[in-house]
């Protein structure tokens, strides 16, 4: 009945830091470079963790995320997004400026330009990726003649040097598609030193990939139902779990807790890897069949005993990442023991 | 291709305002009292609106949420949530000083317990309502003799007055659940003074509901894509709507925002009222069909003009509530100009 009040994500340090060893010694056994996504954390603390282990830099997605990170100490960025807005200039040159490293990638003129004259203001060079198309279909060029147009854009403009390729999610199809580029570019004398791919669901086979230089994983820091629902993971590498306190038992087989899409966010994962909002722990047969925002609603018709109010569970998300961006806080424990309380700095940064 | 930086929530005030006059005038002309949820805004300067508009206090779900309004100056608040941990009787505690007249809603012997406890230790009183059951199948309790018998344990503890039943969704079958209730009661001479019951959706039917004294619906402030589908709202009545920018177009037919899940949130409407994320307003015939935390993927190929980059789009969100939940900052206008740029206070406050 003891612990820290509820709901809370609750870290185990000791998980963190053996995903974090894991995930480094693969790359350095193949030669991968390693560029953690932060999006999974958004804690500077873990960030510089990743960092001395051998991380060469991190990756980030929006500016202000960025601009937390950078503020920490940190000084070799990659921005994966487009920025396209006028209203994102002041920032993104003060990012250039408040970084030493700062690596954009882009799909489109518009991001070129306004990349352009950030540089131009900061009075510095910035590296660009052209982002492509892998299956996701979402941003990025589809095909390597679009890319090679993109990348002359880039090459004519001040300040800009086209540094390679970045695509999300990365697997055999972006080796294909880079191989292709590469044929197409090198007719053209443009060299392709950087060629980045995302994700933790496929991390381990990143070395297949023909030609990748660079790996960016994000949720591979703290896995979730979904990695270990890709086999990426075992559930005892996962190392966030929800703390939540039962707080209604209205009947037989139906027990409430105190986490709702508030906490766990409203994220599913493939009905074949399993169903509801998440795993509890300590009742694997129970199912979190309804999320309101402060509500979790466990059908336990399955479990042999019934939980009972005031008793606490732990609850494996379905998706870590979008966890803690709603949570202020976060706890560290190691062997169940508390080692600090972090504000989660990076959190809620959308723009 | 102006306006504040995006992805951002903006408020329209003027709609605001009609908004709670338009439910106030109907609460006064049914003799309901209205106790406006504050979850869909987390806002003190809202709330305080509500209350000058006529309402006679505020519903908090969590206590920290509660703790925020009341140092915001707001004195009479309804909490509707067990609490039943240890761990949150310092903070109950001192919610029970920081206001004038708090109500805890509860379903259970372990809340009762913990309620008591706190009126004891901040040497006050407090007024207690019994959650029952109404279709939701979350929290309260499942017969009139249940809530007899919590009743009775409510009225044997020092310094808790049972006051009468909350319950949420309100609608016909809880007026024919407090009517059996009223019968028990009264045979033990317990008298009903508060039947307290939660809508957005259904409150314009409220006054049909036998003995409802008091409403407490919460989206009705801003409503959203889910309350216009539900028939309880207009279009035109949407007070949030989430400005974006068009970052991507890699191909006829799709466009990409800025607005994801981190700014949207993954709620979904049931499919009979419609498709996707969020309805943008500029092109009413896309569906937002993929989110990622930082990427809206539109399906725009029924759209007659394609969105192009760098376009600010505005977008109607499927459950509003969950939205101000993501974001520290909402704007607010009036007939398009900006009034202020406010703390989103009471956003994630789970505990």
């Amino acid at each position: 009945m003891s612990g820290p009040d509820t709901p809370v994500p609750v870290i185990d340090l000791d998980r963190v830091e053996r995903n974090i060893a894991k995930a480094q010694a693969y790359c350095d056994q193949h030669g991968l470079r390693l560029r953690p996504h932060i999006k999974t954390h958004k804690l500077p603390v873990l960030a510089h963790k990743q960092l001395t282990a051998g991380a060469i830099g991190i990756t980030c997605q929006k500016i202000s995320e960025a601009a937390v990170m950078a503020a920490s100490g940190i000084d070799d960025i990659l921005l994966t997004y487009n920025i396209v807005s006028d209203s994102k200039l002041p920032a993104l040159t003060q990012l250039i400026w408040a970084t030493e490293h700062l690596t954009i990638a882009l799909d489109n003129d518009v991001a070129v330009n306004l990349a352009g004259r950030a540089a131009l203001q900061a009075g510095r060079e910035l590296d660009i990726l052209v982002e492509f198309e892998s299956g996701k279909l979402r941003t990025g060029v589809l095909t390597p003649e679009q890319a090679l147009t993109l990348a002359k854009t880039i090459l004519a403009t001040k300040h800009l040097n086209f540094a390679g390729f970045m695509t999300y999610p990365v697997s055999q199809v972006s080796g294909d598609w880079v191989s292709r580029a590469k044929d197409l570019f090198s007719k053209h004398d443009i060299p392709i030193t950087v060629f980045s791919g995302g994700t933790t669901p496929l991390m381990w086979q990143a070395h297949e990939v023909a030609g990748l230089t660079e790996l960016r994983p994000g949720t591979y820091i703290y896995h979730d139902r979904a990695t270990v629902a890709a086999g990426a993971a075992t559930l005892d590498e996962c190392a966030l779990h929800v703390h939540a306190t039962v707080v209604s038992t209205p009947e037989p087989g139906r027990a409430v807790i105190d986490a709702g899409s508030k906490t766990l966010s409203s994220d599913r994962i493939s009905p074949e890897y399993g169903e509801g909002y998440g795993l509890v722990l300590e009742y694997p047969e129970a199912i979190i069949t309804n999320l309101s925002e402060e509500h979790g609603v466990l059908d336990v018709s399955a479990c042999q005993n019934q939980p009972k109010i005031g008793e606490r569970v732990r609850i494996v998300p379905n998706h870590v990442c979008v966890v803690t961006n709603l949570h202020d806080e976060i706890i560290f424990q190691r062997d169940g023991v508390v080692q600090g309380v972090y504000p989660v700095w990076a959190r809620g940064k959308t723009r």
